[in-house]
């Protein structure tokens, strides 16, 4: 028997997507007051520090997919995504719980208890993962907030959750940086729809617009009022980002690779519930129960 | 009968292609002495003057789009590119014979007089056109050198031509502007593979590596040696840059459309002869004779 849940978020609608201001704070609690870094994030829906990690740090984590690629144990394991018919790896899920280095990582990065600062609460991981793609070969990802996905496929009632990317190489202009519109976090963006079984297998490698893809009239009217911010930096680099600020990445056919650890941090108060699109919970790879 | 021409620069080889110091130079006659902006092309490969036209010109220049795509005399003419199953004008080839407006702005720009510094000669048109992208809908253009392709496919003697881009809308870093590798206009980077006939039908709408890119080891080796200069600036800006420089254009996923007018210059004293790939050449508005 499921309970009805009231719904703030509708989403994946027939159609006419609406754009309507976000009912819930973007920061929870107080820190706001307390602190710049949380202050730059209410107001722009991400910020970014620079040696995050150290270097010595960085390398680490980066042989960590070497490491984990190659482990017998892991041949067959879902979390770890191949590039088609190669043992190079492209992601590994649940990387806070398979590698101490990149846990060590996301300690030594203080995006715990930023997290912890912006969301009000103590945090649990949502989703982890390690992203490896070589030069030449990044595909875009299209507009998007994170949320209205994780609301509608797996129950996330609330956005009270945020995003740490750490940087293990450079992110510059040209190799397909995270692009953030900056304020569009207070505002909840629609999208039409029906949601099909089983859609993460489809929407994790697609680069244009899909289901949970916001309008384009929609993304331009975000684009016109917010403007586009590109995230660049060094490696080693943290960037925390609020799950429903609209952004995208680039393609990048530059020879220049690109790796991160990306982990979602949720707030302890907003435990997911039934899927708000009606289809079956995402592996708990993709969303932990 | 065909005449033998020595060939300085052959490509399209059939295995094992190499990098070469270009033997002709990049600046011909004297002119590098005496102006800064042609010392930066001849150190960079290209050089940017921003406000080379006016806001009035771009506008002007943008609306015969809508005119040319519009005229019935035009509506079967192949240098009118259209977006399949539509009327939306993609590229208008030869804009600088069917437009009064676009080669006013040609010559209000100064390309014309600093092609002629930079070459050492008079000039011809070789190649000129209008394009147009609304947003989300820009691919990319993969890693090339011009002349590679023009003495390959249009018997491009030497390296002595070079290409204006006047922008008609904001070149921004996340709205897939040129991208060149400063310094490589000094190298010849020779391709693998035979030209198929009539290969511009293709090779005018791919968007990744083709016949005529270079290898990714060559891209990574000079993108390791030269890095990667991002062009970006208002409307109204106008690049100058090399025929043999490497380049190439990201995607864009954003809501920014892009247009530009583009003229390549080649010197008279550089006619076209027989293709070097042996292919016939290609017609007129893509190389004219």
């Amino acid at each position: 028997m499921s309970t009805v849940v009231a719904d703030d978020y509708p989403t994946r609608v027939p159609n006419e997507p609406r754009i309507f201001r976000r009912p819930d704070p973007v920061v929870w609690g107080d820190a706001e007051r307390r602190n710049g870094d949380v202050a730059a994030y209410a107001r722009d829906g991400y910020v970014q520090r620079e040696r995050a990690i150290s270097v010595a740090r960085v390398r680490e984590c980066l042989s960590e997919i070497e490491r984990i690629g190659a482990d017998p144990a892991m041949a067959d394991d879902p979390r770890v995504i191949r590039e088609d018919g190669t043992q190079a790896v492209r992601s590994i899920f649940d990387v806070h719980l398979l590698s101490e280095a990149v846990w060590a990582a996301v300690e030594e990065s203080g995006a715990i208890e930023l997290a912890q600062e912006i969301l009000g609460s103590d945090v649990t991981v949502h989703q982890s993962r390690l992203n490896y793609k070589p030069g030449f070969a990044g595909g875009a990802f299209y507009w998007h907030s994170d949320f209205e996905t994780w609301h509608a496929e797996d129950g996330m009632p609330r956005p009270r959750a945020c995003s740490a990317s750490i940087a293990l190489t450079p992110n510059r202009e040209y190799n397909g940086p995270l692009m953030i519109m900056p304020g569009t976090q207070r505002f909840f963006v629609q999208t039409a729809g029906q949601t099909p079984d089983d859609f993460y297998n489809e929407s994790l490698v697609t680069t244009g617009p899909t289901v949970g893809s916001p309008s384009e009239e929609a993304i331009a009217e975000l684009g016109e009022s917010h403007g586009i911010d590109l995230i660049t930096g060094p490696e080693g680099s943290m960037t925390m980002f609020d799950c429903n600020a609209l952004h995208a990445s680039g393609g990048n056919i530059t020879p220049t690779p690109r790796s991160n650890i990306f982990v979602v941090f949720n707030s302890v108060e907003n435990g997911l519930t039934e899927p708000f699109a009606g289809t079956a919970p995402r592996p708990e790879y993709l969303a932990r129960r």
